[in-house]
């Protein structure tokens, strides 16, 4: 086992054991511990601790920031030791995983059966852990989920289209990632927890203090039935820079991000352009050109080539297979040309078959098989004079 | 002069006289003549009356349909000669003119400087000659037009977004083409009026008969200020494929088709489809999703790739020409990440380097210089302490 550098192994067993009930025989200790310790060291999304980490191994790779020294002297690994030396702390480290282990709280590694794969997508970007209060099952289920952002200060519409679909989603065995913000995000929870669907909540900071406050019981039906998940460690606060990050799981973990309202500069659309980057599907919901909330859903129609979506089904079809040839209704009236022109032609009264081809512009011969469809098909009636008039 | 098969070559030469004020010299009478019969025999989008009259031109055209031998003996023009022979009758065809002439209705012709060039690109399908009441000049306008169409039994939204689309494109200088119907057709002819705008509409019948007559009062108004089209002569009413047709060139006559409210199975869904197929840029506004009277434009936008159209500004740059590499604004807020981080490592009193270092994960060289910049522009205020704090 290689050493926790400050910690015992025992303290290091402890806290590991705290956080992963039932952990897998063989699992390197250390190498947890080191995973959950890496993230209070480097920011979400800090690429150089990434490829770091998988060179050398969580726990390596904490020793050597423990030591001071960079190995070969890389300019962008001096600087990345610099910002990283000051937040090593191995009690921090001990604290935060106490602190989980009181609350519950899980640590979810890369490789596990619950792990989100979608975020390995990030690359040397995606977490090296993620902290988890709830069901580890419903963590699974982003598999095959989707993520319902938008902004805080939504419309009664808003709403309403977010708790529709995210009902519609539910009921069609979707879960529903957001990220538990006031607006589009609660109505995105409220509304799944209501169908009995899987719904998981993603946090910009540590799992010891729900925020938004205000969200703080639905936080915790969500941990109750569902999930909710941080890749800060407790007694981290939220910030600016971790909530853009934290966007970017959102994105990475669902099948595909719809976006329900948001200004034109709403963080909503930070999410919206990780899931392009990522290439996933991005759905926008349209709204009142009047509206100010459904600006930046109609800059992403414009200017991103998301797709507008009206409600569940639409959602669904995003992240749906391709099911070969689906013939797409045409624009036009599914009508006969010659049939429209014959109908147009027909009065109420009856007309002689010379005057019906002379109105509808055809020829006789035209004209009279025409009619025996029409006949036939109760639109237009044969009467005892010989002439046709208009059926039903 | 090829002679009109039954009627003298005075009453051809007055019957032109009534619709060609100022006609140009060594002007064809009888060809001209000719076109207009053409339209009160040959249904609208009647393919091989285009090829037909674009081979022998109207007037032997016309002559070969009087003698009822169609030349060649090709099934489609038997066939089409079925279809025009019992329309062709000069006496039918002069009223019409005279009639015309007396409500000073002109005939256009493919080549005169008010001909809308933009049918022409229906091909065969193109209309042979049109009917105008009203100003020539406001139809040659349509060369800078956008069609604005959409739901009859359209919602104080369409109607509202109709208005401020057709005054705003007014503004910018362009026509704006129509068709008169109730709802969106009607809300776009007003405002365009209400601007000084040039606005003309298309009739699906002949203009004798204004079509609604409800919109008779506004219908005049529009040929007193613009103009009012039809491709059928006096005398004959619209018919459903009539409606289809005259969408065609609504569709044509435009640089850009827009469509503002639609039901799901809307006629104007027929316009977007005429544009879509002459590769005419499409643009849908968006509303509610729970509005019946928006399913049409959702369709467009997701089905047929029409652009989310907002307002006036949106329409014209649908027409605009490509002006080299406008950079589009990114999804990310515009702003540095370490400035970010940094903000964030920043308190309401002050903190030391190292303490705004370690918060904000970065070296603490790198948050000195970020914090030099910060200071510059305020965001963060150094103090006497020799520490950093928030700034406004």
């Amino acid at each position: 086992m290689t050493a926790i550098p400050g910690l015992t192994d025992g303290d290091v067993l402890t806290a590991v054991e705290g956080v992963r009930p039932g952990r897998e025989s063989g699992e390197q200790v250390a190498e947890v511990f080191a995973r959950g310790a890496w993230t209070g060291i480097a920011e979400p999304g800090d690429g150089v601790a990434g490829a770091f980490v998988g060179t050398f191994g969580a726990a390596d790779a904490l020793a050597l920031v423990g030591e001071g020294t960079p190995p070969g002297g890389h300019p962008e690994l001096l600087e990345a030791f610099d910002r990283w030396r000051p937040r090593f702390d191995p009690a921090v480290a001990l604290r935060a995983f106490r602190n989980a282990a009181h609350l519950g709280i899980r640590l979810l590694l890369p490789g596990d059966a619950a792990w989100p794969a979608g975020v390995d997508d990030l690359g040397a970007h995606a977490p090296l852990a993620l902290w988890c209060l709830g069901d580890p099952s419903a963590v699974r289920a982003l598999r095959r989920s989707i993520a319902l952002v938008g902004a805080r200060a939504a419309t009664g519409y808003g709403e309403r289209v977010a708790a529709d679909a995210a009902a519609g989603l539910a009921d069609r065995g979707f879960a529903v990632l957001s990220g538990a913000a006031y607006g589009i995000d609660g109505a995105a929870h409220r509304a799944a927890l209501a169908s009995g669907g899987t719904t998981v909540a993603v946090l910009a900071g540590g799992l010891d203090r729900f925020y938004p406050s205000g969200h703080e019981q639905l936080l915790r039906r969500i941990a109750a039935e569902g999930a909710v998940l941080a890749e800060l460690p407790c007694g981290f606060a939220p910030t600016k820079w971790r909530f853009l990050q934290r966007n970017r799981l959102i994105a990475a973990a669902s099948r595909a991000t719809v976006v329900l309202e948001a200004g034109a500069r709403s963080g909503s659309l930070n999410t919206a352009g990780h899931a392009a980057a990522l290439g996933r599907p991005l759905g926008a919901v349209p709204g009142s050109v009047y509206s100010a909330t459904s600006a930046g859903c109609h800059r992403l129609l414009r200017e991103y080539d998301a797709v507008c979506v009206r409600d569940a089904a639409d959602m669904a079809e995003l992240v749906a297979e391709p099911t070969g040839d689906l013939p797409l209704e045409g624009l036009e009236p599914v009508e006969d040309p010659l049939e429209r022109r014959v109908l147009d032609a027909l009065g109420p009264r009856s007309r002689r078959l010379d005057d019906i081809a002379r109105r509808a512009g055809l020829g006789l011969g035209e004209t009279a098989s025409v009619l025996g469809l029409l006949t036939l098909e109760g639109t237009a009636v044969e009467l005892p004079d010989g002439g046709w008039r208009r059926g039903r």
